[in-house]
């Protein structure tokens, strides 16, 4: 016997379209994101693999990408579980900057130590700037632990709590999971499962909209590593694009 | 103090457009609900009452009107509840069927009967029939109590326990709910609420899209019997249309 693990990305959000550092700020998807979310739903319903259950994040774009998903594959009716620490990692100052801008302005190496450096964050982001989660009733019981920038590092150890209780409970349970969420928080996981070097996870990029499935061991190790997308010529092609943003 | 309970029917559905009974059959919403169930996510956004949880049915026109207005009112990474307890009426045989071809085959009495009496329900649904729940993986834990056909009376058997538990639940914990439902299962709750007879339940309609506020006192009584809408000129104009339904 095995655990079925399926991982989202939401679809391409109006700040990926308009190449801007995002972390923590809500913004919504793009009708090519929503498309994007209910092709990834379409996929899980052709391969058969139906989640039994959803983890999303508290973002709005991948709130939406899971509804859109579940539509699409006729689990719009299964439990839904949402929280913080499945969120993006946060930018720090950066949210809100232009990449292309901040590479120019910063240069090559301090940008990519910024974008895929393992445990340097960005500088942090102000409680008074606007787009400070300060104030957001979502995260009104978080006290101390609401970030104002993270690492990938930091992202592990906020979220990883989560992943051992939350999602490997429902695993347990024999329900397939689907996990909502983001470019980084998806790397952290995918860094733990797959057991990936500090070095070697600044290479991987997962894409938008495509549904990646981890079948994982009795220790929740996977037995095909780095899992299996549904849709694999497109997976590629669109991670080879996610590592030339800001290009 | 006082609790505060939001109520929202689902927005127009295909069904709805093409006048079909529709009971359990899991059918979207159109364009138009699409757009009514953002408008009262507006509506709920400008009176300032902002769901802290929501209660939805397993049925997809529901669910998809719970996440458009809350993502309208920027609610939408607050918790959900499912649960079959707040579908719609099981329409029996008459599931699939149009309106006003029933209403002329059957005459204006029978026709009445069957959607407005309160304890006379329609003839079962077949368990062979296309419009079946009978296999319906969303519905595999409910053996027995799977229904073939409701009348309003059976709404309120199955659904008040769920209200009484979980619904009052989350209001005593000081939460703003929504229950975001179906015409039939937002009269159930209606008549238990303000404590309307069985004979004039048949005269209450209540609008697609329109948020219904009670303010409830500590034994879960309104302090307005009937509750308030947010738009209830929108409310009272579309609330006559629905009674003139099958014309």
């Amino acid at each position: 016997m095995s655990y079925t693990l399926v991982l989202l990305r939401h679809g391409e959000s109006e700040w990926n379209a308009k190449n801007l550092f995002t972390g923590w700020v809500d913004v919504a998807l793009t009708e090519k994101g929503r498309a994007e979310a209910v092709r990834g739903g379409e996929l899980m319903k052709e391969a058969g693999v139906l989640p039994d259950v959803v983890h999303t994040s508290l973002q709005r774009r991948a709130i939406n990408t899971a509804a859109l998903s579940l539509d699409a594959c006729d689990r719009h009716w299964i439990p839904v579980k949402r929280d913080w620490r499945l969120n993006e990692r946060h930018y720090g100052a950066l949210q809100g900057k232009d990449k292309k801008q901040t590479l120019e302005q910063y240069g090559e190496e301090q940008f990519m130590t910024w974008r895929r450096s393992f445990d340097v964050p960005p500088p942090p982001l102000d409680d008074a700037d606007e787009f400070s989660q300060v104030g957001d009733p979502r995260y009104a019981g978080l006290g101390d632990e609401l970030p104002r920038t993270e690492c990938l590092k930091d992202v592990i150890a906020r979220l990883m709590p989560y992943f051992e209780t939350e999602i490997t409970g429902d695993l347990e349970d024999g329900l397939t999971v689907l996990v909502a969420a983001h470019g980084n928080s998806l790397r952290a996981i995918v860094k733990v499962l797959d057991d990936i070097s500090d070095e070697d996870i600044a290479g991987l990029n997962i894409p938008t909209g495509m549904p990646l499935v981890y079948r994982l061991d009795e220790n929740f190790k996977p037995l095909v590593r780095g899992g299996e997308y549904l849709d694999p010529e497109a997976a590629a092609a669109a991670a080879a694009a996610v590592a030339n943003q800001g290009r």
